[in-house]
């Protein structure tokens, strides 16, 4: 399956044509993405931050489920390299059959556009759409359902690596609500690619069944035996909207078992560091102290999301163009 | 009326200054602006697709009814002709009022715009705009209740000379609700204006009325006999939303009767061409066989439809400017 | 007060950092902005009206109460100055409370954005996140609640300077629904600041109650009082959605009492300047007689506004940048 993941997101010549999923991607398909945003993070240093990659490209941004800050980070991303940006916002209901949907995206294309950035409440999404765009287009998932966020992943990825050099060999723990996160599965994806064996999820059983284990991860219940002598804790974000049926867990339950405290953080490293995808939920997924404090590094994260985007718009939509930045 | 017709829509030099509706309008302003289309859409061929006919110009898009497409269509125009574009989508309510309509046309004037590019649901909206605004602001019009939408007629007679290398001669079906149709009498005035003598509105006595022959063209309620022969079929939308009181057939039976099947279609000219406005209904006015068969150009007129509207939105808000693709 | 108010608005040069309200500004810094908006007032003239003063920065228009009108003007002041602009319209909803406002800036300050534009309806929002963004980042109040509104009263004090040569010792009288207006405040700031001292505010005692004398003007009851003589008549627009509670006159009532009409203009000065921030009530607050009039300064108002919000988007986005018009 890794292999079928890779095949669609590549083009003949190897480049990355797509990002759909860090399934399927080879490792330095990452290590270029990261040095690019390196190049692109000392850009957004100087008073003019926008470098011409895309000039007189057309990046679509695909909305059929809303996102403002998910949106607002590639908007800016792709201004940033001196796109054109169209937003079109699609309700879910005009767009609930996949033909309606292929449609939408077969006039999009013949409009020529260069670049779709998609986000959907429907896993595989994104996926249906590359399969039928045409050679040159660009698919970025920007989130599809429970299944993947991957820029968000590899924005983590990236600021570990900024932080320590190197992903390889860290403990990392992934902690909250792991069964509703596409975020937790681009994770998982990313962290096993740049050789990370050392995984934990972390929650209650209700939110981190054991069958997660599957994903390769050791599940933990005890947040005292997940965050013990780990580098890194990621936060995930409590999805009350996606928790229909099942237990839901109160806010002050949650955060006296699982927020992450001073106190909770006291077992891991003591140079931990601690993400977030954002928003934070104060005083229930986290304390403000720990989300404010020296080893937060949600800020960052937030900041290298503009360069890892640009990074992936300017290789996937800026494929095979003279680059001068 | 004609006459009255061209004399607002052009300047005292006898250039395109609006462009409110395809009547009164010069046949040489059509071919002028095919040709600009034509030398556009090389430009969109390439990976670098805007030309600065408009920097520094302001385009506003006034869009009194929601058109997610044919705004797209507008806002990628305009960036491709590197013009600043700000969109105001006005809910009907607040405009209700020739008076306060007027006033809100001269504030945003006020700002030194150069273009409105107006949708909206009563017909002559953008006529009474055009008889207010100052000399150096143009207006065009992106449809007006059932009176007119003439960059799509535009559009439309483009990819048919793009195809065949004229237009006049042609026999040319009108298939569908043209009782409710803006783009019906737009395509109309723009045959006759390229001299085609030959076109037939077909459809059910209810949305094709036999009084309808006045607008010259002849009134088919058979399929069969308005399709017989033809070189071009042009496919309107069922257009529920205005069929307020009167007979709507259900789909099933639109379709059986009037829908455009390979079955319906031998009896056109073996390379007939098929267009249609989209957005499409498949199965209701056209068979997927059909929309997505070799004759069709429901597509190319997508791509036409961004040159076309570059080329209007140059022509009229690029006036007297120096030109310099 | 004003020394406090000043201190946050100027960054440890003395240059202009923030634009948060007319009070505590230096009267230096107006003439600095009158001065660079003369010279871009002559830009919009030109065909081109674009300047790089901010090529390569990020303004953000944070918009936590809907107000079309001025989000355009400063969208197309930012515009015009080469900026990229993000608008996010956020619903008050999620964002009631201080913490959440504080994170979403913290967020969109680290994508490395350059000015914040904010309206909201909480009085003193705009310094709260003053008081809280890095040093090289420009909060600009677009209006806060009842409390300021300064770009508008900079508009406004302009297009007095600008049709008279000078504001100092011109009779003012502002008239209307001055209780709720934040417009009104600013006003009176800013021509306190350029030396006026005949200042009359003038409606009925339910909305311009004797109190106010206190904001340092003389309250008048009767318009042929307050209107005599002066030099300039700023009216106010009836704000009903604010007058919850009050008594609120009807349409009719007030403009037989209140409305600028020739008649009530006929004890002002001959050339007396009528201003409006717009959106004019038509029969209510002015007879259209005198909004049309060769009297009114409205629509020049609106053009000064794109000039004045460039300048100060210049002066506060632009602090340090090389300038090269």
């Amino acid at each position: 399956m890794a292999q079928r993941l890779g095949a669609i997101q590549y083009d003949a010549q190897g480049r990355l044509r797509h990002l759909l999923t860090l399934e399927g991607l080879r490792r330095e398909t990452l290590e270029e993405l990261f040095t690019l945003a390196d190049s692109l993070v000392e850009v957004g240093a100087r008073s003019v931050k926008n470098v011409p990659l895309l000039r007189g490209k057309t990046v679509v941004l695909l909305f059929f489920e809303a996102s403002t800050r998910t949106r607002t980070t590639f908007e800016i991303a792709a201004k940033r390299l001196s796109a054109d940006v169209v937003t079109l916002d699609v309700p879910a209901s005009s767009a609930s059959k996949g033909e309606s949907l292929l449609d939408t995206i077969a006039n999009l294309q013949a409009m020529q556009t260069d670049a779709f950035v998609v986000r959907h409440a429907d896993s595989g999404a994104s996926h249906l759409i590359a399969r039928h765009v045409a050679p040159q287009v660009a698919v970025v998932n920007a989130g599809d359902g429970c299944h993947a966020h991957p820029t968000q992943a590899l924005l983590d990825l990236y600021t570990i690596r900024q932080r320590r050099g190197n992903v390889a060999g860290m403990k990392v723990a992934i902690v909250g609500d792991v069964l509703h996160s596409r975020v937790a599965r681009s994770q998982l994806a990313g962290l096993h690619l740049l050789g990370v064996t050392d995984i934990r999820l972390v929650g209650p059983a209700t939110l981190v069944p054991q069958r997660l284990a599957q994903l390769g991860a050791r599940v933990c219940h005890d947040p005292r035996e997940g965050l013990a002598d780990v580098d890194v804790v990621m936060m995930l974000r409590l999805q009350r909207e996606r928790m229909a049926g099942g237990f839901v867990p109160s806010d002050r339950e949650y955060f006296e078992l699982y927020g992450l405290t001073e106190k909770a953080l006291a077992v891991a490293r003591p140079d931990a560091l601690v993400m977030h995808p954002g928003p934070i939920n104060r005083g229930v997924e986290i304390a403000s102290a720990v989300a404010d404090g020296g080893r937060s590094l949600i800020l960052p994260q937030v900041t290298n999301g503009i360069a890892i985007r640009m990074a992936v718009l300017a290789q996937t939509a800026g494929r095979g163009a003279d680059v001068d930045v």
